[in-house]
């Protein structure tokens, strides 16, 4: 069914985040010729996603918008405007920004993709280090949903296995932005704040913020990134 | 998490074709408070999600349409109009009909659902005996996603497992029309062609035409269908 034309093509879910571009930077420096999505699904400032395309363009890979309606579900601080984002660092269980199934529905849209266009291999920035506690984060969760890709799709079973990327799955943060210096990331480019404000100034305190600016001070790099 | 008066709910993937009518009248008939999602996903005609929201009303079950973006990537005879749809039956192989990733899209947006309702029951109206050779309608590839699904979410890790139920999935159309009618499923009230015309007449010669046709015969029972 492949081609060599096709045989390196794959898929990179792009959020505008830090992690994701980081996640694209090591798709490209492996050869891939990368095919980006990102998604717009409700959250509370839709900056991210221009964020991803300028990524997109500076890297001259294709990009694509896809608009989906898990918002109309609610259930999560990220897509419901009636539940606050907490500024406080709570490490019990499953915080409210928990988007329901976010990553399974994203990489089912990859997976179509992908055998659209016969790519076979998918790149999805999740870590489960530095990270705030969600379950589709998990590498369980990852080794599970390559399993039932393979079982639902043509390229699957037709000998073609998919395999889905976690370049950053075990990075600590610091190491992840060190990966992505080395391969000229430019960090100021991307958008971690959960509740970024109109003039594009990042709250400094919700978990993604905290998390990403912990990052740059382990990593001993200057962070970009501009705070309220 | 769940307390009595959601410990019954459940997902029912509704398409307005005669299966997922059939699987909606199981899962009523088991007793389970019923939420029906339809996917408007750029299908050919739409009439059908007019047809799933009529018998929702009937049923007097909750129902939602959700929009989502799978025509974008072409790809299938389904939803993508340079591609036509077959005429004759063609037994190599996955057909053209096969739409990329469909069922996992699906399901994993029920699976958000079916978190935000606390809800650990989603009905899939798949079938894998008289069907058109689609990858994601086997029971393997059901027994994954829900392997996936309850590592992906809160109500898995939380342990609450949800279970896909695929009531027909074993069946013969014949018996899937048989087990319909003796719980009251009124046949006309549902469409299967895949390339219905503007007055709602079935073209009779698709695969879906032909396996919905052979099921009545074989059942003994009219085939309230209107044809061209």
């Amino acid at each position: 069914m492949s081609d060599s034309s096709s045989a390196k093509r794959a898929i990179v879910l792009l959020s505008g985040g830090l992690d994701s571009a980081t996640s694209l930077a090591i798709a490209l420096d492996a050869g891939f010729e990368c095919h980006c999505i990102s998604f717009d699904y409700g959250q509370r400032h839709i900056t991210e996603i221009r964020y991803a395309q300028a990524l997109a363009s500076k890297m001259r890979v294709t990009h694509r918008t896809v608009v989906i309606d898990i918002g109309q579900f609610g259930g999560s601080a990220l897509t419901d405007s009636s539940i606050d984002v907490p500024e406080d660092f709570d490490a019990s269980g499953i915080p409210v920004t928990y988007v329901p199934a976010r990553n399974t529905v994203f990489l089912s849209y990859a997976l179509g993709y992908a055998e659209v266009l016969e790519a076979h291999d998918i790149f999805i920035g999740v870590n489960a280090v530095d990270y705030s506690g969600y379950p589709d984060c998990r590498p369980e969760f990852i080794a599970a949903f390559e399993t039932m890709a393979n079982l639902a799709t043509r390229i699957g079973v037709e000998g073609h296995p998919v395999k889905i990327h976690t370049p950053l799955i075990d990075l600590k943060k610091s190491a992840i932005i060190e990966a992505g210096l080395k391969l000229g990331v430019d960090y100021a480019e991307t958008v971690s704040c959960y509740q970024l404000n109109t003039k594009g100034e990042a709250c400094g305190r919700c978990d993604s913020c905290r998390i990403r600016h912990a990052g740059f001070i382990d990593a001993g790099a200057d962070d970009p990134t501009l705070y309220i």
